[in-house]
């Protein structure tokens, strides 16, 4: 009988912290059983030759808005595939009740099983929700989400205070709020949060993360640019958001963390500005461990290029020199996660002008190939930190590690095996999203998935989905917490 | 034929930024004209001698609210008065259409000149109005403000947007806005004093003074106090606005104001977080000349005083620590004027209880028996000083200078004569403001004002006004664009 | 035919960066061959049960002083035996020419090869060295010892300017100079450094470690002292090195650092100046990747215990708030490595006063202990970051990760088997060195290595050195320079 | 009888502080008696019509190096005339033991006397000395320089460690020292400069002012342009003594004034590291009132111009990138005294080429020209300011004032008449001084003194000296201790 279900053989394996190792890996069931200089074929029931490859960890994709705009289970089947397709073995989805998703509202005790329960079945990739807080009641609820559903991020939008996700000011409904939603609420939010932090503190990190724009801002940068639209949308939306309204949200979420003892997220962030705030906010506040996001778009788009209102996003993609100041950050390790903030959309969904449309769209599927053309490539980012930046960090963050983010003996075996060689051009008939367009229409990248692996199963191969909907697994975290500390 | 009107002979004259100079004052009209070693009282029609006395500019109480609670004619009669008493000789009201003052909101084209003629007649001290611009429409009149009206100072108020006089949760209804009154509306607003601040840069700083506490935070925290009272009144009230809601807005204000260019004035900083929050911001930004100022309340109350609700204020009376840094805030040069924040109140008007009374009350009498009790004498505040805090700063950052701030040829013969050894217990009827309590009740203060001069004319002495109300005069600002750059 | 030559079984492996995983170890000859979660018994020649017992990666002890004070290859024997007991597998060990160690100077050229012939056959550990450079003419070697001698970390000492080894004001003819040894040689030695970082960057990072004390303030406070001393010779004789010359010193190097991009490793940090002064470069010039060090002497004790001048060490024990602010920096990450700074000495080496005997003492044996039973257990440091501060990260600061440092396929197999629950009494009879005291006599420490495996030999095992002498290799670094980038 | 001596009469005089004033000023033997609208010229023994001309206080030019290169009584002779000429009324000059000035060394308690002997009758103005303090024995005599010489500022020089004023590396018999001139010394020195700032902090501030070079630095960076000429010999001279020798220099001093909490001047800054640094120090420490200085030849000439090696000094000529800094720095506020450093040299003192001429040469008759012409017209610096870079902060810091530093009643009748329209060509032939050459030669400044007046006598004007010799006094100081504190 063979020691081993499946061996990869003789690829290039990209440890996270560790660097680049000549190594077969033996998997059993479910688990990396074994590393090894050599595994013999004849010790496994199936062996992939990884020649010429690199294996990475699969990635984690940590901001993910499954059923955003769709329904949860069409989208989670149609976009978990993509997912797939593009590295991603992990899906960390933002939920919030309220319009949109479910389109409804009242205490996740309620709520959440039925998004678990929309989830089982739909998922070609493991997945989890990071829960944002609507209401005061729901607050209550957060040492419940913890405890029996496993959430270890929370969620909070500034700019639903006052606008939709058009950019439009919105009013309470629209939300399906019962309260104001404004930094009072975030205070009493991150207060819960910090209780919750202390509490679980040793088996992980119970973090908020915060989509950080403010609103009153916007509201009026917006109402000017619609007088004076320039013919360059993308361009207009930039200025009708503002960057310095990223560096006042941010000092305001820095002072209310630092107050309350609350670990948070900073998200997407897309500019000089909010690169500057937060590193600011890392520095005073290092007992709080910070995480700055960087998402695929502000890192790979700039807004100077002829695309129109489909490249609609919140925040907006922003100028060249705000890239390079991004990939900077990259590179001197501030930001810690890149994520693709996928939230799959269409030209009917997006219907309407610059002002009315909605914002956002996806990329899941690039995360990788555009890490390695433009960060690995061009800027000599090494393969072991394209690694950190996609598996092991959002791993460690989301307080998946061990069980996630990197490959080691007893974590799951989770491989993504990838032709650093293969060179491809994105196009919406490439990619495998149920979304009708893609503002990287045209770009090559270099350096694509080719075969993957979700706990021991290969789920694509060929060019081909080879796995089945429902493969993917809800986890619980801190997987410390809810798999013990011996999880690895 | 006297040379001379009036001399004042024999004192030690109190010059900012200069020091203590044993010289007689010579007096024509309303200037100052000879500063002498010597004038032979044959030269002078009238000849006070302040032998053992100090001679200071009079005082710029920069911060007042006339009118606020009370018929503005009748307020000003009693307060500038009171002022008299306490030697202050130029009072800057803010103004504000909305509730309270006149009750009404419109256009400044028709509502100022209401609010002049209201004043005219009415003053014992010479005086000016900041003005508070409340909507979208006001703030197109910026430019006609300074211009017609001689306002070089406006202001705009951060919890408004939320919170009315009695920190509940307003209406709009309440200030009569017809806009919502946010950080949006904060940034179109100073982009207009901006503009007008490049405009008449030549001839001084158009300005915008700030009430910098987060109303947000302040709602959810007073609602949290309100369910947890402790017996102490003065401590809840600080808690219910809490120390870092001044921060959170100090920083949403010095954002704004680099992001727009405008010079901004942060009023009544009354905590450590406020301080260190206000001192990052003027480091930052040099170029926009950025003022703190301090309330005498806030330097000479702390809320471990056995005081009831009378004493609410916003931003509340803090903690002694907060106190001490204050102080060493006005000892380091970082705060720049010491204020009262004068609004007469009465137990009437402040009827209710914590948290439904108004708030704020009057000061402006104990300026300087307070600032040389507690500063020059129990912390070496040199005495110069004490008239830089009180007269020459206040009259440099809202354009009275030099026709008011300081002693020197031509500028007003406005002058306290200051018995340092005199000592007073405050009590309502040793002062002389309609107001019918006190929070300084009973605290011993030495160093109080004998004798003053407005434009000299003598208007109080030997423990009585003389002067006649309407002797004081509205003052147009920048004095160097209204008067001419020679106005000194 | 058995598969391993050595298998490790069921101990807790400690993988920096990664965690602790149960996992067994397949050594194929010096390399580590397989991770498993099993590996059968029958596949190995040897399999040395690790149960209950955790698996370190054997430490890299990257501040050592082999043959200061003592023949060099008698040194080198005592002392790697002491390493090898205590859990170190690698010493680098710091040579200089001058006075002490070989007691000539010339081109490093003639005498390093003399160097590496002592040490061959001396050594029970690997060894690499640290080179200091202490004439103009070695300046212009450095490139030829990272290419031919594979030296990549150079070495200041700030006081030789001035000072000796017991911190009396020496001569030029100590240290055998034919110059001075002053800033303005750091200078034109960070230049050449910098050149050679530039050059082999792709391979490593050429770096220079700096002993920062400011010897001109030594001098005089020394000389201060001698006259006030107080009968607490470790306080008199940190009052005689007082902590702003670290301060000042470090400061120094920072900006000498920043002006010619010179990597740079800020030696066995002592104080609070020093830790402040240390961040503050870190955070200037985070392209040099600038290294903290800190050494047991300083996180194991404090000047108030009742040792005397034996204690004597460079720069000095200091306070208690000293000792906690070391530990803070090590919990934040600020401090990277923990090294010994080991310097064999005997009382009779350090015959004299307080002030005419020689610094330094020996402590590599008690590198895990301490770290166990002070870091670990009392505050709460993970394991993990145990193996970083040992092992990880001075084999990456000194290149030679990933071939040391890790536990991973294809690295070597040096591995410290650690029983977490031993404890022993520190005493000069427990101890293993050929020094006669000891400072840390008396201290309990818990957590003691069991076995060492070098290279997948079996050093140490059963309270006894199994191997020869001679088992230890001359390390050439950047490894990847000198054994290929696919090394590990 | 006429009341007045002298009276100046229609001028616009410059108040530093205060501003610009339109008044007549009445003289009485040497004080200024009265400040009037207007003083009949009947009342007055001579008038003065200063009618469309700006009265000034004379200025202090605060650095100054009388009898350095040539005989202290002829020097002062030609000196002090030539900055009568140039609107200079006190000249604060540096003395040192050892070479130059009068070569000798020893006891102030000897040498001061004889110092103060030549000066006597060879002076057109006002003078002090600050004094620097060469050897140990002369720290201990730093009490007797306060209380009986009247000595409020000391100096230290902190290249004489190793070079000498030509830049070489001279040798301690160079300076007659009998110590090293290192930190240590340094730091000997700060802490009694500290115990007498303690000492008579009532009377005023006793400071230590500091040339901050590093010159181990300098010393290598010597001898590499020594072998790397140019052809431009400002800009090898600047690359010579690099401008981050400043800053580090600026550190050690900062570090040290901290540690000791010793008040300190940091001398001629002259580059953008200087400023960086000099900043920095200010800001930590506020408690010390750190003074940063500017000259005359940093703010008013670059590197890039075709001069020879005759405009050698020390700190160098640097970039005109330096240059913007250092008028953005007098802009700001961060520069507050501007000084001429004058050293009168001449051709033949300065022989030899670029490495072995003597440093420094003069400029004190320009001080008004300079900053009228560069700062006030070209980038709008106030007159007031421009009266207290050159007047009031000197006088403050060097603790003349309120004797000399502005216009007041009972300060002394110094008063410079300057008329803002006369534009004249710098040329040796225009200037006054015995030097045979200027580094200013054929640039027109427009603003020129036309008459001066030094306590109540006139010494210059319709351009001819009409004083003597020996009108000038020595003033001791700070002037509240030795004069009283009605001094004014």
């Amino acid at each position: 009988m063979a020691t081993y279900d499946l061996v990869v053989k003789n690829g290039s394996v990209v440890v996270p912290k560790m660097g680049v190792i000549k190594a077969d890996i033996g998997i059993v069931k479910e688990k990396i059983s074994a590393i090894s200089i050599n595994i013999e074929p004849k010790e496994a029931s199936r062996v992939i030759d990884a020649s010429g490859k690199y294996v990475f960890p699969w990635a984690v994709d940590s901001h993910f808005h499954i059923g955003i705009f769709r329904p949860m289970d069409e989208d989670a089947l149609s976009e978990s595939r993509s997912a797939a397709w593009g590295g991603v073995t992990t899906i960390c989805s933002y939920f919030r009740t309220g319009k949109n998703y479910l389109n409804k509202s009242g205490p996740y005790k309620e709520i959440f099983p039925e998004v678990l329960e929309k989830s089982k079945g739909s998922f070609f990739t493991d997945y989890v929700y990071h829960v944002t807080i609507m209401t005061p009641e729901q607050i209550s609820e957060i040492d419940m989400l913890v405890k029996d559903y496993g959430v270890s991020t929370f969620k909070y939008f500034m700019f639903y205070k006052l606008l939709d996700l058009t950019g439009a000011a919105g009013s309470d409904k629209y939300l399906l709020l019962n309260t104001s939603y404004d930094l009072g609420f975030l205070y009493n939010y991150m207060k819960e949060v910090a209780k919750a932090n202390e509490k679980y503190k040793d088996h992980g990190r119970i973090s908020l993360s915060i989509h950080c724009e403010q609103p009153e801002i916007i509201n009026v940068a917006t109402q000017y640019m619609k007088q004076h639209e320039t013919g360059h949308p993308l361009k207009d939306y930039s200025d009708a958001r503002p960057a310095f309204s990223e560096r006042m949200a941010i000092k305001d979420a820095e002072i209310l963390a630092g107050q309350t003892k609350c670990p948070v997220n900073l998200l997407h962030l897309s500019s000089i500005d909010a690169i500057e705030a937060g590193k600011e906010a890392v520095e005073k506040h290092p007992e709080l461990n910070i995480l700055l996001e960087g998402t695929l778009h502000h890192l790979g788009l700039s807004n100077d290029i002829p695309y129109g209102r489909l490249g609609k996003v919140n925040p907006p993609i922003r100028g060249k020199e705000d890239v390079e100041t991004l990939w900077q950050a990259v590179i001197n390790g501030d930001i810690q996660t890149v994520v693709s903030d996928h939230a799959c959309s269409t030209k009917k969904i997006k219907e309407g002008d610059l002002w009315t449309s909605l914002a956002g769209f996806g990329g899941t599927e690039i995360l990788f190939p555009l890490l390695l053309t433009e960060g690995y490539r061009k800027r000599g980012i090494s393969l072991e930190r394209v690694a950190e930046l996609t598996s092991y960090n959002p791993a460690v963050y989301h307080e998946l590690y061990p069980k996630k983010g990197t490959i080691a003996i007893g974590s799951d075996a989770d491989l993504a095996i990838i032709d650093l060689d293969r060179e491809k051009e994105v196009s919406v008939e490439n990619l495998h999203s149920a979304q009708d367009f893609t503002p990287f229409e045209g770009i090559k990248y270099k350096g694509w998935p080719v075969c993957t692996i979700l706990r021991g199963k290969v789920i694509f191969e060929n060019d081909k989905i080879v796995g089945k909907a429902g493969v993917g697994q809800y986890i619980k975290r801190p997987v410390k917490l809810h798999y013990g500390s011996g999880s690895i």
